[in-house]
């Protein structure tokens, strides 16, 4: 399993910092000059295989997860909490975290990617609610 | 403008709360049996027209947030306070609100709801970047 990161420039920071605490490929944006984030979100959807996952942030998540969604196969999770990172797992078997990093502490993001990449999904109801969305 | 609402068996009881406060128009689920959020999410991302607004509720907002991505033109925007409802709308046009009912209480819910009914797209940098997403 692979683990992808990629942000826009309001994530820049957020990312170089969880570079600093995980084994993570770096996708990009590689500065803080203004980006357009749809780009990373495909950057990232696109190179994810089987058990790979993904983090992408920008300023509050939100088009980061409007973005990655577009993808087939792609369940992007936007989260702000250790919580809903486990369920994000648990219950979606989500395959990206979206980190709003201009919503959230650097501790927080570290422990809910944490979290993230530790959780299993628990299949059953939920299963069939996953086959449901690609439907 | 019409706002549609719907939301999942983990989101009844916030839905019904919200009923009460803004004019909404329902589209389910209509009581607390469980049900699958994918067919909510598609029976109200199918109905935006226009200006149409939408809310969907379930457990954390996450499988709603998947599911309604899926649908071209559809910009839906998970967000636990009026500060992300706010920039959803003038950042990313988004045209639907997601909330998670076991994340947040019913007055942030309704401030959100609040925030995002009377908040309008910035346009410029932020329409490119919508144009990339659907693009």
């Amino acid at each position: 399993m692979s683990v992808f990161i990629a942000s826009d420039h309001a994530g820049f920071e957020l990312k170089s910092y969880l570079q600093t605490q995980f084994n993570l490929l770096d996708l990009g944006t590689h500065d803080k000059e203004s980006c357009d984030y749809p780009i990373f979100a495909k950057r990232l959807a696109v190179r994810l295989k089987n058990d790979d996952k993904g983090i992408l942030i920008c300023g509050t998540g939100i088009g980061m997860s409007i973005a990655a969604n577009r993808f087939k196969n792609i369940r992007a999770a936007l989260c702000f909490n250790e919580e809903m990172a486990a369920l994000a797992r648990q219950h979606n078997d989500a395959n990206i975290i979206v980190l709003g990093a201009r919503i959230i502490s650097q501790e927080t993001a570290k422990n809910c990617v944490e979290k993230f990449l530790s959780t299993d999904f628990e299949g059953g109801r939920h299963q069939r609610r996953l086959e449901l969305i690609e439907g």
